[in-house]
């Protein structure tokens, strides 16, 4: 097949599921607050300050203040979205999915919050398609598909909401085939969230020029020596089994905690059972083998190294820091006198039994007792639950608008935009 | 070496060459002359109205009419000035060089034209080392060095016209290796001209957010996963020999004909001849043999197919048919009848000889005499007769302005910006 033509024809008539939809409103949420935090980063002020250098029509808000084209909001938005690394992750996509799409979606001037919500959904599901059929190849070669396979989602996005027919949908994503780049060699500068913005200034211009009749390669996705084709792609078929059917941007996993992935089955794990540290005389930790050589630092002295450590965080937990708040991963989180007493008692070892998201925990009690608790990131969560957890990490993340921002988005029924525009303005001065 | 460093110190150090500075003339006015025929093209008036429908402080002027941020101007005037493909090329770094670096130095409000000559060749010789560097590989791969090496030559001006430091330069040409993106597969389509508008508007953006502090890998250019080993590069370190020294971007290729590269030397070699086709019985044209393929049309009946043919064109050389006017490639001039009746004199055979520029030509007269040519593209050709051909082109290209033109780029001495500006506004209604 041509993946191109059924992607267009994806984008103009797909009708996402209840489901799908539920997601991306907990993605919206999840976005709006890490972008609303974000605004204050060092990447954020720069970006932000090139787009109100720039000016032009105030077509969409900035995070952290002021009003820009659509484009140069999409590019702002998205790196500053990215900028904290706390926004959600597709693991078969292999990237960040709300940071390429969601800020391309919001910037186009959009109609209805509901309108956003089917949008965003169809380019979740096309970026995580693409991702797939990039598959692990394409991020193992240098590639970011945050960014590669971010920009056609970005590109879907903008193309349902400007309301494009099949052929320009087409021509939209043939452009974004020449348009997309990012690469993983950037990972530790801000170069990083740059990628993200990248993908979704590509969904706007891409689209919007198509619109006027931009005529581009339609299969320049996966035709000779089309994107897939020179950038590594495996070019998975089954990426694009059921497309339309089943909504595979529900799986997008969100980000509870601001450490190292590797950690949160582990802290799920212990937050459930009910033991005060005093009671602890060890803590054993079973773990995907992958992990120990990512995130088991024994000592760390800085809140970065923190951020990678089994014991540590189980520490952490246990004591009662809130892990949501990327505040509490400080120098003075990982000097404290109690914490770093603590690690003595954690013992972390290899699980082959395990996969990568699950973690299993014992805690053996000074009265002798034993307590024991198991938690794979992969298991249906009840929304309500999902909610809660969400909604820990907002209050951690922006602390009172909190509140509106949840009003904002409604909890499964439409977005009310112009709250989350005012949201988006915020208080962060230049 | 860390190419990304000596290239990083280059930009900002480097005094070009007289033999540079005198090309880059040419080369500006070559570029000046497409851009104002290309500003009426289909693919130009999307561009523009995209461009002006964002808006934004008014930094510098479009080809075709109107003021706009130095981004949205390098976009857009890349664009444009390649939709003709009458472009300068520079066959080391196989790619177009002029569109993708002068959009970004003219855009970004250089102070005199002196500093845009400079700045220019220091863009020109960091596209053609990083396009050379890459190799045919890369090209063979799938990408247009255009776009891709052009991108990191358009940051390379753009950094120099801002004054950045060594430190802030590689960030930026560490921030383009992430961004730089462009592939063949859109050739024949408006994403062919598009990439080149790419080049120039990655050349603006990374350069002015390096100057507002960005950090970037600065060694994303060529180090681990870095631009070139995950793009097919062949990583051809004597790309960088003699930097600074040697300006290899000095045997940039202008194209006089509106036609084929491969009649290019046939047409110099016949044009030197003094013969009324009336007195020509036969045309022998000795050809490279890789022409056969790609330009021998025996018998074209469009404009478009006319390019591509070495017996229909050499009758239009003898019947003084101006090749540099690219509105002479039409279908009535492949339907002309005295053009299809001379094809009959014409016989096309290959010299594997000769290279891929040069062509020898014999014509038999009807009174038994022989006149013979011979050119190559590459043979030195004194200044002031490629000054003549060049401005044979301009004027068939733009007709009366071609006068203004040539007085504000004055040849040699520095540009007159301001002349050059009100050119590009140009009388093209949107």
């Amino acid at each position: 097949m041509s993946a191109a033509k059924d992607l267009a024809r994806f984008v103009v008539s797909a009708s996402p599921s209840e489901k799908a939809r539920g997601v991306m409103a907990q993605s919206l949420y999840d976005w709006m607050a890490c972008g609303m935090a974000g605004a204050s980063e060092p990447v954020a002020r720069i970006m932000r300050a090139q787009a109100m250098a720039d000016g032009g029509t105030a077509q969409a808000t900035l995070f952290g203040g002021g009003h820009v084209p659509a484009r140069a909001a999409a590019l702002a938005n998205g790196t500053v979205s990215h900028a904290l690394d706390y926004d959600d992750t597709h693991f078969a996509h292999i990237g960040h999915l709300s940071v390429g799409v969601l800020p391309a979606a919001m910037a186009c001037e959009p109609e209805t919050g509901a309108a956003v919500l089917d949008a965003a959904c169809i380019g979740f599901e096309v970026a995580t398609r693409v991702g797939l059929w990039l598959g692990r190849a394409h991020y193992q070669a240098g590639f970011h598909q945050t960014a590669t396979a971010g920009a056609f989602g970005a590109t879907a996005a903008v193309a349902r909401l400007r309301g494009l027919d099949v052929g320009q949908v087409a021509h939209a994503l043939g452009l974004a085939a020449t348009r997309a780049a990012g690469l993983k060699s950037q990972f530790g500068t801000m170069g990083k969230p740059m990628n993200a913005g990248l993908a979704a200034e590509c969904g706007v211009i891409c689209a919007d020029l198509a619109g006027r009749g931009f005529v581009s390669n339609p299969e320049a996705l996966d035709g000779p020596q089309g994107f897939g084709p020179t950038h590594a792609g495996e070019a998975q078929a089954m990426a694009w089994d059921g497309l339309g059917d089943i909504w595979k941007m529900a799986e997008v996993s969100h980000k509870l905690h601001a450490c190292c992935h590797g950690l949160h089955a582990m802290i799920e794990a212990l937050s459930a059972l009910d033991a005060s540290p005093e009671r602890v005389e060890r803590v054993e930790i079973a773990t995907h083998p992958r992990w120990l050589s990512v995130c088991n630092q024994p000592a760390p002295d800085t809140g970065l190294g923190a951020k990678f450590s089994y014991a540590h965080v189980a520490g952490m937990v246990l004591h009662g820091w809130n892990t949501a708040d990327i505040g509490n991963f400080s120098d003075t989180c990982a000097q404290d006198a109690a914490l770093v007493a603590f690690r003595d008692k954690v013992c972390v070892r290899a699980d082959d039994g395990l996969t990568e998201t699950a973690s299993r925990v014992t805690l053996i009690l000074a009265d002798g007792g034993r307590l024991e608790g198991h938690h794979d990131l992969m298991a249906a969560q009840d929304p309500a639950q999902k909610w809660q957890a969400l909604r820990r990490k907002g209050r951690a993340l922006i602390g009172a608008p909190e509140v509106q921002l949840w009003d904002a988005v409604q909890a499964g029924k439409a977005p009310d935009l112009d709250a989350l525009s005012e949201l988006m303005l915020g208080q962060v001065e230049l």
